[in-house]
C-alpha cells in the first residue's frame, strides 16, 4: 500500500448552523501539492442504516421527503447515533421512530461510505429481523409512509430508476440479501 | 403520492471555492414549517460512475486517496460530465483517465443519488465493455492504481469492509452484475 499524503495544513474556511467546509492542503508521495475541501458536519459518534425484514422474503422501506432533490425518495431507516447508544439501540430507536417497528434480532453488516474525496461519513449497516409493532415518536416534520417490498421487485425498482435511487440504501440491501444468502448455507 | 412541501424561502448562508450551503424554509403539506441545510456544489451538468468489465469475469477499481476519510480507498472511475460532453462521452474519458482503458461498448445504467436529505448529486451509472488500452492524461496529482477484481470476490471483499466502502460503488457494481445477468437470460 502507497504511502499517504502528509497533511500539511487544515482550515475552516465556511460553517453554517450544521456544517462546515474545510480546505486541506496535503503533499503526496511524489511531492505534488493540491488544495482540497471537504465537508464535516456536526460531529457525531456515527450513523446507522436499517434494513428490516419484515420476513425473509419482505424489506421495509420508508418513503420521505428529501430537499437534496427536493422530491420525495424511498429508502432504509437512518439516522445518528445519538450519546450513549451503541450501534444496535441506535438502529433499533431509528426503526421504531421511523417505521414503527422494533427488532428482536439486529446484526451488525459493513460500513459504507459516502463520497470519500470530500465527506467523512462511513454508515453502520444493521440488519433488523424478528420484527414487532413499536412506535417511538421522533423528530419528523410529517408521519412516514411505510412500503412492504417483496424482494422479488427489489431489482424490477432499482432498475425502473424513479423513486428508489439512493446509492447507499441500495447497496445495504445488498449486503442483507448477500449476508441472509451465506447465513442459509451454513 | 403525497403533496410535496412548499419551498418558502432559500438562501445561501456559506460559502467556499467549491462549495456552498443553503438553508431552506419548508411547509409541509400538514402546516408544519421546518428549516433544513443542504449543499450545493459547482454547477455541473451531470456525472458518471463507470463499471468497466475488463472481461465478463473481472471488473476493473481504482485505487484512490480521499481526504474525506483520509485514506486511500478502492472505487470505481468517476467525475462529472464537461459541458460539451453527453454522458457516455463523459465515462470514455474518465475511464481513459483513471484507469488507462476505452470502451467500444458502453450502457446507460440507472443514476444513483447521494443522499437525498441534503444533497443534490445524481450519478449516472455507466456499464463499459470491450475494452481496450488508452490513456489520457488527467487531473490526478499521482498515478492511479488499478486493481483486477475477479467478481468470484467482489461480495468477499464487500463483506471484509476494509478498503471497498463506498456506497455508491458497490450499487454500481450491483447494478452491472443485474444487467448483464437479466442480458444473458433474454
Amino acid at each position: 500500500m502507497r504511502k499517504k499524503p502528509e497533511i500539511l495544513d487544515t482550515r475552516v474556511v465556511a460553517r453554517s448552523r450544521l456544517f462546515r467546509i474545510e480546505a486541506v492542503n496535503l503533499r503526496f508521495s511524489n511531492g505534488v501539492e493540491v488544495e482540497f475541501e471537504r465537508l464535516r458536519g456536526s460531529g457525531s459518534v456515527g450513523a446507522v442504516i436499517v434494513v428490516p425484514m419484515l420476513d425473509p422474503e419482505t424489506v421495509l422501506l420508508i418513503r420521505e421527503y428529501g430537499v437534496g432533490l427536493e422530491r420525495y425518495e424511498l429508502g432504509l431507516p437512518k439516522g445518528r447515533v445519538e450519546p450513549g447508544e451503541d450501534m444496535l439501540e441506535a438502529a433499533n430507536r431509528e426503526l421504531m421512530e421511523e417505521a414503527g417497528y422494533g427488532a428482536r434480532r439486529l446484526t451488525k453488516l459493513p460500513a459504507l461510505s459516502l463520497a470519500p474525496g470530500y465527506l467523512g461519513h462511513r454508515t453502520q449497516v444493521i440488519l433488523a429481523e424478528d420484527l414487532y409493532p413499536q412506535r417511538m415518536v421522533g423528530d419528523e416534520p410529517e408521519p412516514i409512509e411505510v412500503v412492504e417490498l417483496p424482494l422479488s421487485r427489489f431489482e424490477d425498482m432499482v432498475m425502473e430508476n424513479e423513486d428508489l435511487t439512493e446509492g447507499r440504501s441500495i447497496a445495504a440491501i445488498y449486503l442483507a440479501l448477500s449476508h441472509m444468502h451465506r447465513r442459509g448455507r451454513r
